[in-house]
């Protein structure tokens, strides 16, 4: 009989600092799971790191709702861009300052997308590709998270509130900067 | 000595369908709030209803940073465009088809970027204008949410994945449809 190892525990890479409390502790708000995201990617080492990766690559997937929640998926249509928010289960939540592997010097967690972060919620702009209502399946172009992973909202894209708003007007007699 | 009032009971628009569950009951997972939104909008009549109406009337907005987020800050610079998660506490979360004020039809939720959502959380791209990360304060062109309003991240945006992913090409001989 074997017993399966501890857990790992938590590594710090140079230069990486972690929050004064650990966020995984917390109770403000709690989140209700509506589905899953069905992806080929089954360990971290073959998961795309982000969308473009994703894209890529290729490789369909889709995501399986809830059947109390599949009657709000009613308007939706396929071809349409949507953002699928996602809850990271795997990440840790507890570093302010982190190392990513493409990255030479650690950054701001706010200043990173990388999936660690106090609440690890993903944002993913993706497109619906084919849509079944009532079986609750919603095909999508690309997704960059695991199989598995929980889905907490879908909310449709509107240009009038999703492209960055424009950068300020310099003040006269600045050109020169 | 007076009473409080009881909070209304939850009023049901023409059209409007409740899930069979209710979201608020759940705790699949939890969060934390790293800070609050500061704007001017006090009341639900008074806020804008999406981040376009915020710009055209004006008026600034920042966020303040719990003290132990602060650190997370570091990379973030003034003029850069940010994706906020807000929670949106004042909202219901039991709604699968809904009838906005301004739509004659009852829609999905997740069809609509409506607070009535199973889990209220908002999505805003702002940019940020000024940024003072010993004092967690991080000033924005525009917001739509309550004063106190909860925030939960602050997340880059970048082109490589926020901009919608082309529409896939029609096959030859479908130009007619």
């Amino acid at each position: 009989m074997t017993t399966p190892l501890p857990p790992a525990p938590s590594s710090i890479r140079p230069g990486e600092v972690p929050f004064t409390l650990d966020p995984a502790g917390a109770d403000d708000a709690r989140l209700a799971f509506i589905g899953r995201v069905r992806s080929f990617h089954r360990s971290r080492a073959e998961c795309p790191k982000n969308l473009r990766e994703a894209r890529e690559r290729g490789g369909p997937a889709h995501v399986e709702i809830a059947e109390a929640f599949r009657p709000a998926l009613a308007g939706l249509a396929a071809g349409q861009a949507v953002h699928l928010l996602t809850w990271l289960d795997g990440a840790r939540r507890d570093l302010a300052l982190q190392t990513p592997r493409h990255s030479a010097e650690p950054r701001g967690t706010f200043a990173l997308r990388s999936p660690v972060r106090p609440n690890p919620i993903g944002l993913h702009l993706v497109r619906i590709t084919t849509l079944d209502i009532e079986a609750g399946l919603v095909g999508i172009d690309a997704i960059d998270v695991l199989d598995g992973t929980p889905l907490l909202d879908i909310k449709p894209y509107f240009e009038s509130v999703d492209v960055p708003p424009p950068l300020p007007e310099r003040p006269a007699g600045d050109e020169a900067r």
